[in-house]
């Protein structure tokens, strides 16, 4: 997508054809900037850092980890190495684990002088394959959209998303905001309300950021507000991304997500993930029972960090001191609130049977 | 309550005999700093600017406002006009006008040479009671406290609240924190879940203050974490105070309190209201349709105040810049999420013949 006029990625190789930059997401809104990663150590820490993080986009990030890895040193051993410590950066993610295994496939079997060129070679298709599966998912949540502006002819499309599920956590499009932005390309009438997403405001930085560039009409709420618009009819639908969705359609998403979900169910409001099929566990079935949930700093609920007047950008102690802080990174929705799962296949129950419909080739994984 | 060992109410008559002071909550939990009311005016903006605030000490900030326009202008014309000025302050908190109307009755009837004295006798009044409520609330709340405690010999006793209806929201005490004060007090081992409350972070700056200046265990979360811990069985029960309860059991708290009680009522975790009488609106059923909900500036959600390591008190920008952000004070609870209201004179349904065993005088109302 484009900021001020110039079309991004969230991660590119550079001109010497081997280091990779990134979008430093941890400086927007109040900053542009980019970075280099040069190391696998590089990227384990974006990612870690949260320099980088979306689940398509830590994926896409741990590939190019995997690549400047070998090209250090392309043994079975370094192979390994990185793998584990790549993988140990986020623990709920699942298609971390997805891309990286899709690496270690496509070059445990060459020998090492092969190695170097088809890590770059997977890296960049799991990017660009990335791209086509949220064009995808755009394709076919737009259709819901289209739907609901034609059951309101001249009214405003209303839409909830909490966290960023835009570009920024992929590599192009987005999954959750993809038909956001189709919707208001074809013209639909579409306002979004933006979850701020505490503690680390990735809805008021980072979705508020990418949707005002391209000049989506949206509204920052603090987390609290969703089920007050929902109560007053404010919300048409929400649609939210997922960092693990299990077999029977549990999603794990951002922390406060399943508070959204319970408002919806609790309001009719129809609740829509999107996803791409490397989000999915196939080897889970109780989301909430199984899929591990990252505590991070406290840190970050305590302090916060803005911008002065002055454009100073500095980090503040926001609570009590001396108070104790907790920081869940993601609770899971259980399949029941969900109304549906968007793919880059289609729109389905969240069950394992709509699953399989789309994925039918899962049957007897 | 006691803050560094000296005992403080909220709100007192100076060594004048005229003025009040207040505690600044601004300012808290940086700074402790009282803030001296000397007119109807001072108080009026004590309460739109949110130095006070809590449905029984706004009421109480009120009923001295009128007191010191008595004193500049005994008249009716003045009682009038500060009565009108002193309700428009907020408009979602009922016991703002119940103070108001108490203040009116004991005045209005007299000669304006009795009035002034009058007044100020009614105010100290209303603070008394004020205190002798919560502790009620506090006593009968315990037994909830005592039964739960009980029910897990030796195990913590989690309770998560939300926002801060404390002492510092009343004149001593607290609503929904009186009974965890006389939980601690009486050796039960509580630990509180403490909700920031985005976008003014009561909670973190003010319940986390409270509890930790009075030495109660306690752990800030973000808003969104909430249902995570009651999914995993972390909290044994919810309990928050209300600014307006409908007749029916409907209440209005700080937004953000529908969803808690949307996740407690999910996953079987009672879910208490604390209240006065005088949050009860006999008038009114309906609480989502009936109650008006206070929008407050878009600053309160895009902007954020706090220390830097060098002891600065800095606001800063949180948000994308040219993002608008909308702040709904507070939101509506159906009585049906509502385990019981704990009020001064017991724990009862939250229904209509609940509060009609508890409130009989009001039959025939």
């Amino acid at each position: 997508m484009k900021i001020d006029g110039v079309p991004y990625r969230t991660i590119w190789v550079n001109d010497d054809q081997w280091s990779v930059s990134v979008i430093d997401q941890t400086k927007l809104p109040h900053e542009f900037q980019t970075l280099r990663l040069a190391s696998a150590d590089d990227a384990a820490c974006a990612i870690k850092d949260m320099v980088v993080r979306g689940a398509p986009l830590i994926g896409a990030t741990a590939a190019y980890g995997l690549c400047m890895a070998l090209r250090e040193d392309a043994s079975d051993a370094s192979l390994d190495d990185a793998y584990t410590m790549l993988a140990a950066t986020r623990p709920t993610a699942i298609n971390l684990k997805w891309a990286l295994d899709a690496m270690r496939n496509a070059v445990k079997p060459l020998g090492p002088n092969a190695r170097v060129a088809a890590a770059y070679e997977r890296a960049a298709k799991i990017c660009d394959d990335d791209v086509e599966i949220c064009r995808r998912i755009g394709e076919h949540g737009f259709k819901i959209f289209d739907a609901i502006a034609k059951s309101k002819p001249g009214k405003t499309v209303n839409v909830l998303t909490h966290c960023n599920a835009g570009w920024l956590a992929c590599v192009d499009w987005g999954t959750a905001l993809a038909p956001i932005y189709m919707a208001h390309d074809a013209g639909l009438p579409v306002h979004v309300w933006v979850d701020e997403t505490r503690p680390r405001n990735q809805g008021a930085s980072l979705t508020a950021f990418e949707l005002g560039r391209h000049g989506v009409p949206h509204t920052i709420i603090p987390d609290n507000a969703g089920g007050h618009l929902m109560q007053h009819g404010q919300v048409d639908l929400c649609i939210v991304g997922t960092d693990r969705t299990t077999a029977s359609g549990d999603v794990a998403n951002k922390i406060g997500t399943y508070l959204k979900a319970l408002a919806a169910h609790d309001n009719g409001v129809p609740f829509y993930v999107a996803l791409p099929y490397t989000t999915i566990d196939w080897t889970l079935d109780d989301g909430v029972a199984g899929i591990p949930i990252e505590q991070r700093s406290a840190f970050e609920v305590t302090h916060m960090t803005g911008r002065t007047d002055a454009g100073e950008i500095v980090t503040v102690g926001i609570s009590a001191p001396g108070s104790a802080a907790a920081n869940y990174g993601f609770d899971v929705t259980p399949a029941r609130l969900v109304t549906a799962l968007i793919t880059e296949r289609g729109v389905t129950p969240a069950t394992r049977d709509g699953l399989l419909t789309l994925y039918p080739e899962q049957k007897n994984g």
